[in-house]
């Protein structure tokens, strides 16, 4: 199995870390996005999306989009919960995850760190903001009631707002005012560092 | 059950839509969006992010994010691969629309059609075009290749997918130059216009 993507990606890192939980075996290939390589004619017909992390099976399928990755293999294991509700609500953190707290967190933190802040940037980065902290506020009201963002147990979901929420202060988000997200992230980055990345 | 929506919104007609096609029962509660209906205390103690579509289940919990929504009560059917590859690829078209193609179709919608196009918006609108585009062209090449967006049969994949393209105009997108998103919109508009809406 081979996974395209690049280590940098939280997109990317969710797809790593699974695998090492899970212990599967693959073949990593280095993507390097700012060089334009998820647009060369190899690369876009695995995926004509253009994005990373993409994954190839043995058998030559193909899966893109990190979360749906994540569910193929987290299906039948802890990290995705056998009850169908459960089930629907770690997908519903996810697709939060990929609609609302990415867009902001992730673009902040390319905006900052990889572009260097741009002049032409900087409105947006600012906009960028407002969004990005109404979803912190989101987890933090989740993380008040439970351990984890579903229920008592480490789950995909957790996995997916991890990627970007523990580098949120390379886009310049301050989580002074967030205690429980805090909590969080230090239990679920205890978890990471049983594995070897 | 109580559904919190709009019908005029995409991501709510999904929801209206499995539970027709499924024969689920359940009372329909609109929200209007405009009037700020979503802010409320008593809407943002249901969905703290302050979104439609949310289900309310008749035990009392609740599900948000419209795809989540769609997985919960299509597992099992057929609206929902059992294989485990293939629920991938559902899902997978799922976090697309989300990600690379809601944000742009039904965004420009919403500006031209809800809106009213405001002069401050005019620059926006006219970049959300160049990405919505992109999606269509992600979703012609594999209609190109299948008659559904996985694989020979009806998924939750296209009830998605169809809920804002068959409503692209309403935001100017021109589809003349996409004869399988063509094929594809008459046929999945066959299976709605089984039901009762």
């Amino acid at each position: 199995m081979v996974v395209y993507g690049d280590l940098q990606s939280g997109n990317c890192l969710k797809v790593k870390w699974i695998l090492a939980l899970l212990g599967i075996e693959h073949q990593w290939q280095h993507i390097n996005i700012l060089e334009n390589e998820t647009h060369t004619p190899e690369f876009l017909a695995r995926n004509p999306n253009g994005k990373i992390p993409v994954v190839v099976l043995d058998d030559g399928r193909v899966l893109s989009e990190s979360n749906a990755i994540l569910g193929y293999f987290a299906e039948g294991t802890s990290y995705l919960p056998q009850d169908s509700f459960l089930k629907a609500k770690v997908y519903q953190w996810l697709f939060f995850e990929q609609y609302s707290h990415e867009p902001y967190i992730a673009v902040a933190r390319y905006i900052q760190t990889y572009l260097g802040m741009p002049e032409e940037r900087v409105a947006e980065y600012e906009a960028l903001h407002l969004k990005g902290y109404k979803a912190l506020d989101v987890m933090e009201q989740q993380l008040a009631q439970t351990p984890y963002l579903v229920g008592d147990a480490v789950t995909i979901a957790d996995v997916a707002l991890y990627a970007y929420t523990h580098v949120a202060d390379e886009g310049d988000y301050d989580l002074c005012g967030y205690p429980h997200i805090q909590r969080w992230l230090k239990a679920v980055g205890q978890l990471r560092a049983t594995i070897d990345l």
